[in-house]
């Protein structure tokens, strides 16, 4: 049979990162690829027990159907949390609990945006968003990201053109270049939204992993009536695999999430939620973070070293303060052609996996000469060696 | 902020089932309202034992990120089980693991629908789907379903007229009104959506569930191109809490639900994959299921004695051979509004929850007289209170 998709799916490409994880399937390739947070940082044991006890004392509940909204207790912990910080205000707010952070930036495309309404991103950004606002058929535009966050004319400019439904940020230790949006730019953002009328999506899965400089506060931290919407998750700072994430917005917003959640998978997996809502109450989350931040500022300052001691010196990188990325810039010239044939050599030729700039931008014409590296999941050794591997191949291409 | 809901989503209203579950938190109600597998049929003890060897043997698989296509050993086993019952070809079909069948059903209608095709289901029909479709804004037709299926002349004219994209049918134990399409009709439908280019999504949730008369293949063994796509959950014969479903079609519509699936919600909880598996390798489906007819069949039974006792005798209902629920429909020329009245009594007067036919009917707007029942969550001794109360009730209101 001759299949006609609908217009909305019929460009989408998987992800090309999810693609190379696939042939990262070679036990002999290091991987610089994923984003998946350090096994070693992963509360394994923590998560046995409990699981053991909710089976245990409440197998009925992680079993049988739940409400769409979210585990009770768990929307609540959450709630405690995001109040704390700023983020969530009882007098308009409410909170769902997703099936990731994927499911709420998703969901929250879903219910504003009518096909051919303009979302804007950083340019470049996270691919699984950028994939997901496509897959509604909108007019997804990029928005330069600079150091210190998006440059801000040229988002008054695109708000000034109309149009805009949507603003999506990581302001955060960005994915893909490990970027933080600074105060001033978070408040002018804020402001400028504001003016034009367009919903902020503020996506923070790596907020919790700041391991150097000084917090930034949430731009929702601004909102007094609900025109930010904030989505989190426990993938980075528990366990990815139970999917279980958040989104904190307004009530008549979260109001449509529920419906739209509820046509999409019902409610998240039960288990996962009681698991998430456990570990909080049973284990102090801020001494947990103290330990992964340990951890990660560990991996980042050992393949930023690294980086420094092999790379081609003409490679530029940036310096994040948290996350999970660093995002490398080969020097002016490099073609994006040649971009791409370094990621194909490195992955084909010597075994080393890095993911290619251009998955992360928002059209697939754009030009790009950076890639990203990913420094949570390989083990020491393996940074020591592949960004070793990564510097000669760099060198014999760009130059010392 | 005044908010601008996309229109795809501005008219959709939470299902009116999950809003009156909520109600049924009240411990004194006797719910008949619910979609749930009996308490008593779920292998809460195999589960808790398998849980534990997950999480000691396989901690990093089940807590790590997993691929979108699913667990590839669940996928395998459940080809497997397709495969015998004719479903799966593996000459040009494929399967993917999806967070129940209502992911399956709505990622169905999304890589196909563009806004405005028409889409053919049952009328009545299965709330989760309906809303699922009506979320891409689609040209939703009911089609009338008789005792043995859809009526196919009204079928016909439907897909004349054209525009049609995809019919929705649940061919077994029909929810909400448990009715069975017969062969004969399958064979008539599968022609006719063939002839005029319409896709068939087929819906299987309850087919595992039959515990009178004998199993009618499904639409999908007659498809030989790929014109059928069929959908399954392990949430009637495991868990529903565990959100593992499945969707098997051609690999080309495959292809692009997992892109889809990508993007809604990156894979399905590793855990819940896990857990499936482990179950169909462990234990016998077969016997496991021979175990969950008997506990069907006598509750159908004790359901169907008490209302022939204590109903109205105007009230006519159906007799199911298998799935979760019974459809009653009141005396002619009772109107919606005196249906609805009764419902109302019936739970706020004598707490007993029963959900209105207007809930599955296609437009907001359709006249009914019925109301659905179910037997499966509530206890033997909850059936006959609370069929008594209705009973009594339905006497008051329609006479002896």
């Amino acid at each position: 049979m001759d299949f006609k998709f609908s217009e909305k799916v019929s460009h989408l490409q998987a992800s090309a990162i999810r693609e190379i994880l696939k042939h990262c399937a070679d036990p002999t390739v290091i991987s610089f690829a994923a984003g998946s947070p350090a096994p070693e940082a992963l509360p394994s044991k923590q998560l046995e027990e409990i699981s053991k006890e909710i089976l245990a004392e409440e197998p009925s509940v992680a079993l049988q159907y739940g409400v769409t909204e979210g585990y009770t207790p768990l929307r609540d912990e959450v709630k405690k949390i995001l109040a704390k910080r700023g983020v969530y205000d009882p007098e308009y707010d409410d909170v769902v609990i997703t099936s990731g952070a994927q499911q709420a930036n998703e969901l929250s495309a879903k219910v504003l945006c009518n096909e051919g309404d303009v979302l804007l991103a950083e340019a470049p950004s996270f691919i699984g968003s950028l994939n997901a606002f496509k897959s509604y058929h909108v007019d997804l535009q990029g928005v330069t990201l600079e150091d210190d966050g998006i440059n801000t004319d040229e988002l008054e400019e695109k708000l000034k053109a109309g149009g805009v439904k949507l603003v999506y940020l990581i302001p955060n230790f960005q994915n893909p270049t490990g970027k933080t949006t600074s105060w001033e730019k978070r408040v002018k953002i804020f402001e400028l939204c504001k003016k034009y009328g367009a919903v902020i999506l503020e996506d923070n899965p790596y907020g919790d992993l700041r391991f150097a400089g000084e917090d930034i506060k949430s731009i929702k931290t601004l909102d007094t009536d609900g025109s930010v919407i904030y989505s989190g998750t426990f993938s980075k700072i528990l366990a990815p695999g139970i999917r279980v994430g958040y989104v904190c917005a307004h009530k008549d917003i979260i109001q449509k999430i529920v419906v739209c959640k509820q046509v999409a998978d019902v409610h998240s997996t039960m288990w996962s939620q009681m698991l998430a809502y456990r570990f909080l109450k049973k284990y102090d989350l801020d001494e947990h973070l103290v330990n992964l931040r340990k951890v990660y500022k560990h991996k980042t300052e050992l393949m930023l070293s690294e980086i420094e001691k092999n790379f081609s010196s003409k490679i530029t990188f940036t310096r994040p303060q948290g996350g999970l990325f660093i995002w490398c810039t080969l020097p002016e010239g490099v073609t994006t052609q040649q971009m791409l044939d370094f990621c194909t050599v490195a992955v084909r030729d010597h075994k080393v996996a890095i993911v290619p700039g251009t998955a992360f931008e928002i059209n697939d014409t754009d030009e790009t000469r950076s890639f990203r590296l990913n420094f949570s999941t390989p083990t020491d050794e393996a940074i020591v060696k592949g960004i070793g591997i990564l510097g000669k191949l760099s060198k014999e291409m760009f130059g010392e």
